[in-house]
């Protein structure tokens, strides 16, 4: 996969892509990942990128032109189908499903807006999807195509190896996971459950499979749409229901 | 503010905070941001931070000791009333409500996990809050730290200067924005609509309002329940809605 982020400030990401699973993608080369300034790309000599909104008001506004050219840029560069990734408050939540067919794709371009909004052409006439992780309000978009990035390489074949890959049950299951539990047995008086030391798998995995329903009850009700379930784990769930 | 992050991949964090708001805010000294790396605090000669899991199954868990540590070691610095918050799936929502009551406290610190579980203890009798940023897989805590702290440090007094403070608009109407243009008039062939270079000011916050909403009603109809609004604006949402 080629992943080409655009951004005003580059230098935001070299800590997030030179560590951990994005570093290891990296080297193995399943993944190679360009940061672009689309400041380059201004086509004027004062290297401006926004401008005062017409109609009046506070703020600025990205011009169409450097993001139309550095996305052009690319698009010599290669013959792959792509995706034009804006990411924007006003765009489609984000979830696991999105990064699935994500990682898919073999070129993703993603375009970051900082402080400023984006002039109505480039959402219209460039981009293919708008992403928002989330409803809150953050200074650029730089962070959500991090995330974004981190949670699509980690799903490309070889990426990652068997000691990171098990904690991916938590959203394929559709519950929220179980509690887990360590070393020491106790700790400042705070006991591991009897059953995790019992041997007995038949009653450790009754007990998860409780516990993951219990805390999807209390905590998601929400995925309890979305989950295939038994008559033994509905009844389970009427019963924690009863007691909330 | 100060701000504690606790993490094995403390690297990963220098883009993002010696950037853009992050940097000013700490030039400001309206916050001061900490990393820590808790395998500093395991307590045990081989600095080790997991374990296996009681009951069997794929995956390492975060020990205890290494965490309540570390945060205890920052115990000793302070007397603030402290806010604990871990960085998990199975957390709450964050959302722009719990970044302004974040951006209250005086003292944050940041549990951040990497592949691993964390051992129901830390969970149970260390933490204050449990948040997630939506329902995706990430390799760990960190992007999902900078996230939070982010959009936590843009509401502190001081920080935003004029420039950067309009695009918080957008969540504080409870509606999306409107779209934005700005120069050139026209730019292969995709042209400025006529209504915002008319200097006509009532209909130009007429044309917004009504773009406002409709990007609402297409995009995010589940924010529509959440403002109050206008018998105008109502009949307009109506109209709307029958066309989609």
């Amino acid at each position: 996969m080629n992943i080409h982020i655009l951004s005003l400030f580059p230098e935001m990401f070299t800590g997030v892509f030179n560590s951990s699973i994005l570093k290891k993608a990296q080297e193995k080369e399943e993944v190679a990942i360009n940061v672009i300034n689309f400041r380059d790309f201004s086509g004027n000599k004062h290297h401006q990128v926004d401008d005062y909104p017409y109609g009046g008001g506070a703020g600025m506004v990205l011009k169409p032109e450097p993001i139309f050219n550095a996305v052009e840029s690319l698009m010599t560069h290669s013959e792959h189908k792509r995706r034009i990734i804006l990411l924007c408050p006003q765009g489609e939540r984000f979830t696991q499903q999105k990064a699935e067919e994500l990682a898919k794709e073999e070129e993703l371009i993603f375009i970051c807006g900082h402080y400023e909004g984006y002039d109505e052409r480039i959402r219209e006439h460039l981009v293919t999807d708008e992403i928002s992780i989330g409803d809150f309000v953050l200074t650029g978009g730089e962070l959500a195509a991090m995330t974004v990035v981190d949670s699509v390489v980690r799903l490309l074949p070889n990426v990652l190896g068997k000691a990171e890959s098990h904690e991916q049950d938590s959203f394929s299951t559709g519950l929220l996971e179980h509690p887990h539990y360590t070393r020491p047995v106790e700790f400042r008086g705070y006991k591991v459950p009897d059953v995790l030391m019992s041997g007995n798998h038949a009653a450790i995995a009754k007990w998860r499979k409780e516990q993951s329903l219990k805390r999807t009850v209390e905590r998601r009700p929400d995925l309890l749409d979305k989950v295939e379930l038994s008559e033994t784990e509905k009844q389970l769930i009427n019963e924690l229901k009863s007691n909330l």
